[in-house]
């Protein structure tokens, strides 16, 4: 099934409009006999809290009785952005190229997470200023060196937007003929959190305030100056009513690739692990371009920037952690897969009330 | 080192008051360096949160530039209750036996996590009304079929008591032996919220309405009933004013186990990882009876039971995960062995700047 699934992504992918494409809906009959389920394991019902919620959700999206998350696909897309110019972040851009490098020779977080996750990590370098060329290890699709600057222009024309979408997609269709069990999209990209930021405050009308954090490490100067060269650009675009031009107005080339891997992923029946703030940016957009996809979506953590309770708020989100976490990468999923693989384990190993002669409430 | 340490305990167990024996603090030279070198890895400094200072707390107990949470040792202390004939449990007593059974079987939540985690788990009974019996896999430490009913007379004499302490510090000393890294302390008892309750009211003058909550699952009539219990016992040993008295007078014999372990761990230098409700309470127990131990507990998790926030707060500790559990066992503590061990995978693991050519801030 896996197969033809994919198969079917990619002729979609060829035609333009292929994350409009229905998403199916998780089995509601294997949601409601993994909730019956655990109500028969030997312990107060509901005493697993949100862990049990994960199970059922696995369950339902996978269609099994025994969901599992020991499979797990990570994609990390780096690209640079030409917002950066304007002086929004508290590193050099030179850091998305040499990031890339550092990726796949493992000395990143989310490198020595998949590490010790024994997931896959697939990094996807789609333009960097500072290119890095060929690196082992290394996917190149690269669209250009970095997005224009939104504050003067569209960040991406038409034919760069539906790259970076199917990038995203080819990734997941990678996914899911290496029998991936969920898919962790990660971002690495100076200045992106401005870029999710202006994208997110276009979606949700909101003004720039309201999302503009410290990223990777501004002060309260370097915030106030980022609100302002967000807001002038949601001025520029204000024009711009369809979620698809917001993307690619405001939007960079890494954050149309997780929406684009997002409503692909939803579309394969392969369940989403959205990381932070700029996750959970590309997974707002992805449901404005398909809100089929959310129900394939869950939430990993809730991250220290300011404005990501706000995005799982328009999301209703409820993520598993809450640690300060701000690296993005994906590796507040990374972190969070060990919640979904235990959530697993216990569903499919405890014993029931009957099969343990425990007394019952 | 750690033979040495055992030894010591072994010899300070023997004399009454053993766990007023001064605990060792964390090196604080280590907690330096390790804070030095998250400074210098390759992510924005501060962006990995809670992690960070896990990393740190370990590097400081363990004395290590490299923690590790790799060989954890998970004691479950089951025991029950004279306080369970006032109704306040939503399950039989012999739940309580019964449980211990699944445990040294397989099927309960906290044997499912510690084969997950490769943990070893250690089963103590230390006194069931359905006594399983001899079981394999159960350490048999009884010391009476329950505890007295503290609605009616102290819920334990001082033979008991210390017999409960000394329950706990032999697990300990097994750990350290068995040259464990992390310990946690988990527990089984029908009416043991109702104990933990009593017992924080009394060690922080509350009154019952302020820590008495659903346990298992009780409704709210079962609630307030749980608290004309508590405060009732409560007005019984109004007079006791020691620590030590509070916890014979109010506790369990799990709960005092518990105190008993946190503590010679504390004296071992072996780091904690604090579970829910019941746990936290047996944690305020052990900092009232040695304020020392309270630098060697990490704490896994805001449980959903009612109080349990107070506890932690009167602790002034951040708990790691928030995911409505509360099933006890250990089972939230061995949840968060996963974030102790990714977050010395990235201390140990990743790439600083300059390895890594990494241009910083």
């Amino acid at each position: 099934m896996n197969h033809v699934v994919a198969e079917s992504i990619h002729c979609d992918a060829a035609q333009a409009g292929w994350w409009a494409a229905a998403c199916p809906s998780p089995d509601p009959a294997f949601a409601c006999a993994a909730r019956e389920h655990q109500g028969q394991l030997t312990k107060p019902p509901g005493s697993l809290g949100e862990l049990e919620n994960v199970a059922v959700q696995l369950a339902a999206m996978q269609a099994s009785a025994t969901p599992a998350a020991d499979r797990v696909w990570i994609s990390v897309f780096a690209a640079d952005h030409g917002v950066a110019a304007e002086g929004v972040s508290a590193f050099p851009q030179a850091v998305t190229g040499e990031m890339v490098r550092n990726f796949a020779t493992g000395g990143a977080a989310i490198s020595v997470l998949a590490r010790a996750l024994g997931a896959t990590l697939e990094v996807v370098n789609l333009g960097t200023v500072n290119d890095p060329g060929e690196v082992a290890g290394v996917r190149r699709a690269v669209i250009a060196p970095s997005t224009a600057n939104f504050c003067v222009q569209p960040a991406m024309n038409d034919v760069q937007l539906h790259a970076a979408l199917e990038a995203g997609a080819h990734s997941v269709r990678m996914a899911v003929e290496a029998g991936a069990q969920v898919f962790v999209g990660g971002e690495m990209g100076i200045g992106n959190t401005t870029a999710a930021a202006a994208l997110a405050c276009a979606l949700l009308g909101l003004p720039a305030a309201a999302l503009a954090g410290a990223g990777t490490g501004l002060d309260n100067a370097g915030i106030s100056r980022k609100a302002e060269v967000i807001d002038r650009a949601l001025a520029r675009h204000a024009h711009e009513t369809s979620p698809l031009r917001m993307l690619a107005c405001l939007g960079g080339f890494e954050i149309a690739a997780l929406a684009g891997a997002f409503i692909a992923a939803a579309q394969a029946r392969l369940p989403v692990l959205v990381d932070g703030f700029i996750a959970t940016a590309a997974a707002l957009a992805a449901t404005r371009l398909n809100p089929g996809c959310r129900e394939w979506m869950l939430f990993a953590h809730r991250s220290h920037e300011q404005g990501h309770a706000a995005l799982l708020e328009a999301l209703s989100a409820t993520p598993l952690l809450d640690l300060g976490l701000r690296l993005g990468e994906g590796s507040g999923a990374a972190l969070a897969i060990s919640l979904l693989r235990n959530a697993c384990a216990l569903h499919n190993g405890m014993a029931t009330f009957a099969q343990a002669g425990v007394s019952n409430a």
